[in-house]
């Protein structure tokens, strides 16, 4: 007997048919023997509508509010999977966030868990009955209102649980198959990853691939969560097992680079003859940094004249205008001569923990990209991967050029 | 400055602008200096759109189950009307009714509420907070579950809030403009009652009016609430009274006859030749009983042979074939002749608490409804209404004659 956390997302909840085959996908476990805890989104389209009707009813709502109306969508699910389960005779009840309880901070819209009591989780099981818990929610303590762990927020909460209850496995349903090399609607030679570390997934979650919320991957990371990512819509009598998020030394064959991740969420913003004097760059970031604008990638370069400096970075796209207008409003203090932006850029990456003991990975990248006329505008590198920023149009070139030249296409 | 309750259904929360018409009532209410708690429905169209999901996900739902999934429309509708409160200047926030809170019965899908903390409230009074309270829920203390008060429950929910916070008045707004001597879709000459007595609104409301839950005027007269019944629609700036709901010492001008209320959920039962011996009526009405069948008006009279008896009885029209079919199985044990039935049934009633010290109210009905040529298939009365069941086809012929006897038109 093993206990275990299977969470569906919103596309396999999104209507009582597939809520039906959830069910199913449960009843496959709970016959195997397991103790099984589900963690459900709320159905597709749900969680929209209400930050929509939110929005509608003030542009700058209160986010305790908002948190108290969002959460709603997955106590529906929650409800609606526990009847189909008790449908077709498997014991089941559903919980909220705040009758586990699910302790989070008080930074509504984006709380993050702080603890989670198990007992009542394991009462149910020595019961019989599957526990069908509402993702994405919690409460706060001294407040006792309800919060929200931000966009994707299930699969932290699915990941966490699987801590809090000592589950020997979190299962991870979504609407694909497991983590691939690359978006195969991209490259049809992307593969299905059997096995990927957490350190990895944690920078392609990041660097763009929209498979598993970051905090999740933290959290499974600290914890040692053995997680698979695989799909709800397989066979419930008969599914593919998915992709493995584990240790690296669970790892047997180390690929130098394992996956290639892509972001359109880009935007740069360079600064010429900025005067190199020291103290520049903090006039330019605590600024940004305080009007809650995330730079990622950063270049400082001596300008043509010699004598000055040109700084380049990226922001997210939605942040472009706004960073725009705060550093035109400055340009008498910071003394550049002018800004350049770009917004249809795109930031490619390549990730892999075999690159700490390779030297030249990048390398050999940059030149490739260079022998397909792909001009690098930034670049930035860490232990385990490297990201180029580039013209939009290149992206799916560039990609599949990374994707061939580190050995990741399927034979 | 005065402490109030406010409750608005669901047609006055059905969408954003509608929720920020209430939004306009309730600040109107605030700058007039008082403390306010408004109960909230679901939007409408919200329950049956939940309902329906729990009926698809399994004929047989857990109560349990249907109470946390259809409590959800109550939470969403408090939580963006306390933002579109916020949005016009005026302090407010959501209350769940486990956030409170409000202590009910296990009877899951129709609980009763047993005890409100009122502590909360008041502190958010004294912080000039307006509450938002999601009406129609509440928790089960000990096993820490959702449940819900039955349809219409909200109207409870706002009466045993005023209840427990002391409220000066409870207003119920509603998508009519108070309570009327009858239906005005069916008597052009209905008019508006000024005031109206608990007892005299509680039979009404049992029998057929829909515009108040009847638990809620049950907690309405045990604790002496002074509620109205009044219109979303009407400007907020200058909205109209209502009909207030008080004791009837507070009627200064008794009518005989306040208003006339009729039923189409009938359906008549009648068994034949029923052999005339003790204990026949426990044989036919305790099996109905057990199989949660409510029986209203029975009537027995001796059959034409003079040596056996006939009994005539209603049911909702929802039962009639299960009630039909619980009898044809019994036909040898109960020994009947015939049983025959009517499902275009309806039931007329006339209710005042002018009838305890009238004699002939009913009387002069008989012999008005006689002389249209109506039928009279079953008569109950008690102390401050009668009831007559006629066929369904002379219903509005029915109410508008009783409605001229007894003096009820409008100028």
């Amino acid at each position: 007997m093993a206990r275990l956390v299977m969470k569906f997302g919103g596309t396999s909840v999104a209507n009582i048919e597939r809520i039906r085959n959830v069910a199913q996908h449960v009843k496959r476990e709970v016959e195997a023997g397991n103790e099984v805890a589900v963690v459900v989104s709320a159905m597709s389209g749900k969680t929209n509508e209400l930050v929509a009707w939110c929005a509608d009813a003030s542009k700058l709502y209160d986010k305790r509010e908002y948190d108290a109306v969002v959460a709603s969508g997955e106590q529906v699910t929650s409800g609606l999977l526990a009847i189909a389960l008790q449908e077709i005779g498997i014991g089941a009840r559903s919980w909220q966030g705040w009758q586990i309880p699910i302790l989070t901070s008080d930074a509504h819209g984006s709380a993050r868990i702080e603890s989670i009591d198990g007992s009542g989780l394991a009462e149910g099981f020595a019961r019989k009955e599957v526990a069908v818990i509402a993702g994405f929610q919690g409460i706060h303590e001294a407040s006792g209102r309800l919060t929200t762990l931000g966009r994707g927020g299930s699969d932290t909460s699915a990941v966490a649980i699987a801590a809090a209850i000592k589950a020997d496995r979190c299962d991870i349903y979504t609407d694909v198959d497991g983590v691939y090399t690359t978006d195969p609607r991209i490259v049809p030679k992307a593969r299905r990853l059997d096995r990927v570390a957490f350190e990895e997934m944690l920078e392609m979650a990041s660097l763009g691939a929209k498979v598993l919320q970051v905090r999740s991957v933290e959290v499974a990371m600290v914890h040692k969560v053995k997680t698979f990512v695989r799909s709800s819509f397989d066979d419930p009598a008969n599914p593919m097992p998915g992709t493995l998020i584990c240790d690296e030394e669970d790892i047997v064959e180390q690929q130098v680079v394992t996956g290639i991740a892509f972001s359109r969420d880009e935007a740069q913003l360079t600064l010429r003859r900025v005067s190199d004097k020291p103290g520049v760059a903090a006039a330019i970031f605590v600024p940004l940094a305080e009007a809650n604008i995330n730079v990622d990638m950063i270049i400082q370069v001596v300008s043509d004249d010699a004598k000055t400096t040109d700084i380049t970075f990226t922001v997210p796209q939605a942040d472009f205008e706004r960073a725009r207008a705060l550093l035109e409003a400055k340009r008498d203090e910071l003394g550049f001569a002018s800004l350049q932006g770009a917004n249809d850029v795109v930031k490619i990456s390549a990730i892999g923990i075999g690159m700490r003991s390779h030297a030249g990975v990048a390398a050999r990248a940059f030149k490739a990209l260079a022998e397909k006329g792909i001009n690098i505008r930034a670049i930035t590198t860490s232990e385990i991967k490297f990201s180029v920023l580039i013209d939009a149009e290149y992206t799916e070139l560039a990609v599949r050029t990374l994707h061939t030249l580190y050995g990741l296409d399927k034979a």
